[in-house]
């Protein structure tokens, strides 16, 4: 997982909130997480992300996207979207989706 | 830490997501973090949260609102204020916000 914050984007951008429980044992879960990270940064639009997940507990990534059109165009990939299907049949509990259109932000660095 | 999702609120609302890194030792984080638990709850027009951090990484807390007076409605509280400044002078490394109006969410419970 990336350790980086993403932060200075000029709004407006779009937060994709994905907040998942994963099942105990998600057989190959990590390298297609890694490929899906591989893939999403060849979106045009595509701005960043950051993952967290508490160990056993609760993970949650967040995607930055320039526009609607970029969200489209990482929903409507093929390899996306079987690894979606491969998630909802194998490797998550359940997981919850919010797509935000961000008008502000900021950020704070120690110096 | 919570460990539920929250899902299934009716568009439009609020996500606010805050991205953090913590100092090494970040002395009364924990507990100042309950109280702003208890404190947000009491918030008109709050609506859940969740929150995620990896060990030694990054974490990430995402606050939803039915709209921007309810967010207002927490920024301008004192002790949140307070917590705030502590936090800038103490307790993180770096921390981003991300205010978004959400149009769409969707969830997926295993059965």
């Amino acid at each position: 997982m990336s350790d980086h914050l993403v932060a200075g984007i000029e709004p407006p951008y779009y937060t994709v909130v994905f907040t998942s429980h994963l099942q105990e044992d998600p057989s190959g879960y990590d390298e297609t997480a890694a490929r899906m990270q591989e893939l999403v940064e060849q979106v045009p639009g595509y701005l960043g992300y950051e993952s967290a997940r508490t160990p056993g507990g609760l993970g949650i990534t967040v995607g930055y996207f320039r526009d609607e059109e970029a969200i489209a165009a990482w929903r409507k990939n093929l390899e996306h979207q079987s690894a979606q299907r491969r998630g909802r049949a194998e490797w998550y509990r359940r997981y919850s989706v919010h797509v935000g259109k961000v008008e502000r932000g900021y950020s704070f660095e120690r110096e």
